[in-house]
Formats: structure tokens, sequence, C-alpha cells
């Protein structure tokens, strides 16, 4: 596309490396900004910008926040001794659209895949470890996907906390989502129905 | 999703106003822009920004410029005594792929579609007749899509010429693209060769 002038190309190029935009679809964004009003695409642009500026991880349960805590974690209403653990956050804002969990989460920010050498390290997991020894933690749900990697990821976690013998993790209850959702799906795509369930009937993990 | 943070709700609602981009989609990409670094994410931002304020259409054939005047326009060893007229700057692009057209363009930004409402002040017709009526131009190859009201368009600015009575018209040969594309497809979609036929083999208008 040599003929389309050198700002043209470079934006085509950089939608091209968004996932699921090939050159066709690029091609049509391309054609659709050139078209719209400059305040249009601005507003686009600069939406990217101020995720990049304003977003980071909360502090402790690395949510999507603005500021240090996320909105979850900042809400005093929630109840603080509840931590309910999600690969994602896509994962917990699924889980928050059911209106059926008051607790706070713990996005690990992936999970366990050793064939794409996806490591405990790389993950939220010692952050989570020291949150429940900090103490007045009852109760873990686990709610990753319902997946070999999830269950995995799930199993390690448990593993790592009886092994820590600190005397605030005593008394601490692990529960895990109901298997009213699918074995081998997908949990953000889950319905707000399926995944009501799933957290009501969350069973002891054993 | 009101659980997402606030920059984050309004890049993916601004994603979602794209072509072709439904709300998994934007969703994907959302996720995706949060994991890359903020360079990368910036580079798309100013990549639209960029086009917003460099791009323009040529003072003459309405083509995309980052000038005045486009690049074809520009160039003194291109013939400037024909005109292709197309409907798009991505139909002008599919026939510089061809490398068989050596003169001028001129872009109507459009097609007439009565049932959408474009007439012909919605398009470049004005400035096309004007630029004949300089005079210096001794052919017009059409070259609108070859679709119902791709042709329609063509009559319709033949028509017009043919009622200006203007000296410097007087010697003009019209032509057409010939019909080696295939009636009712879409010209920006059509492969080289296609349009290397079509452009050597481009007909008399009747």
């Amino acid at each position: 596309m040599s003929e389309l002038t050198e700002s043209v190309t470079r934006m085509m190029r950089e939608f091209e490396k968004l996932p699921g935009i090939g050159k066709k679809s690029a091609e049509r964004i391309t054609y659709h900004l050139l078209k719209v009003d400059k305040e249009e695409a601005v507003a686009l642009a600069q939406s990217v910008i101020a995720v990049k500026e304003n977003v980071r991880y909360c502090r402790d349960c690395f949510n999507l926040a603005e500021e240090e805590l996320c909105d979850i974690c900042k809400d005093s209403r929630r109840n603080h001794a509840q931590i309910c653990v999600v690969e994602q956050p896509r994962d917990l804002i699924a889980l928050e659209q059911t209106g059926m969990y008051h607790g706070l989460y713990h996005v690990l920010l992936g999970r366990l895949a050793p064939l794409e050498n996806v490591k405990p390290e790389h993950l939220t997991i010692a952050a989570l470890l020291k949150r429940i020894q900090i103490g007045g933690i009852e109760e873990i749900v686990m709610a990753t996907n319902p997946t070999v990697e999830g269950d995995a990821t799930a199993h390690y976690i448990i593993n790592q906390l009886k092994q820590q013998d600190s005397p605030a993790t005593v008394p601490i209850k692990i529960t895990r989502l109901a298997r009213g959702i699918t074995s081998g799906s997908d949990l953000q795509f889950a319905n707000k129905e399926m995944l009501a369930d799933a957290l009501s009937e969350r069973q002891s993990f054993h």
C-alpha cells in the first residue's frame, strides 16, 4: 500500500498489531478513521493514552485501579475476611456481575502453564500468601478457570498455604466454585446465572 | 462493565465504535492494550492523531495527501492529460498496483446512492467538471465500481460533461474500464491481473 500516505500506512500497521485485526479489518478501520471528524478519532487515541497513564494494578489484589487501591479493596462495606482468587481482571468482572459475592479478590494475572513457561513467580501468588499471612482472612474462594491449568494453579496455591505455618493462617476455610460451570470452558464467557449458581454452591476444597 | 476503571471503560467504548469491532473484540483489544508496554499503546494512539493532523484530501483530485497536492498530482512524469475517475482512494490504490496507468485520478469520495441520500453535491463531481473545463484533458477513464450505483454515477458524470459547452471540453475521449471485472463485485478486492486486463482493454463509453 505504498500509495497511501506515510501517516496512513503507519496507522494501518498499528491497527494490524491488535488481536483479531487482520489486514482487511485494519483497512476498514483506517478508512473509517479517515472519514470521521478529527474529534472522534482523537477521542479514541486519547482514551488509549489515558489508560496507559492512569491504569495500574491495585497494590493489594492486582485488580485494575486508577489509584493505589482498586475500588473493591477501598470499599469498607465489603467483607475483608474473604478473598476470591481469580486468574484475570475479566474473571473478577464476570463474578461481580452476579452481585452475589461481597468479599475481596486476588487477581493472579494468569495461571500456571508449564508448556508456556508460566511459573509461580510470574503470577501474584507470593503477594497472595503474604496477604493471608498478615491475618484476618477467614475464607479463600478459589475461582480459577475450570480447566486443567486453572485447577493446577488452585492446587498449587492450596499446597503453598498448607506449608505456611504462620499462626494467622490457621482457621482459613478454603472453598472453590461449585462445578455448575462446565469443565474445559472459559470463565469469562459463562453467563450470570451459571456463575451465580457456582458462587452459592461453592464447596470445600478437597 | 462498571467494574472496569473509568479510563478502561472509556477506551473499550471507543474501540466498539470502529467498524467490525463488537463488544467481545473491543474487550480483547482492551486486555491486549492493558498488557502491552506503554510505548506500544501510545504508538497506536499517536498514529491516529498523526493521520488526523497530517492527512487531507488533495486539492485537485481528492486523493489522500499530506500536502496541498497528492504525490500523483505532483508527479510531472505522469500524463496530466488523463484523468481516471474512481469512487474511493482504495480504488485508486488498487489501480496503481497494476502499474499500468500513468495518468492522474479524480476521487469522487463515494457514488450516487439515492436510497442512502447520496446526491451529486455530496461527491466531488463539480470539482471534476471544473478540472476538465480548465482544459488540457484528453481522456477521462471511468473507473467507478462495476455496480448499478457505480455505473449510474459514471453515466451522470458523462451527461454533465455533454451539457458543458466550454471550448476546452471538446476533444475529450471518454473511456471506461473493460468488463474483465465481474459485474456486481467490488473493485477494491479485484486482483491485479484482472485490473490490468480491465485497464488495457478499456472501451469507448457509449
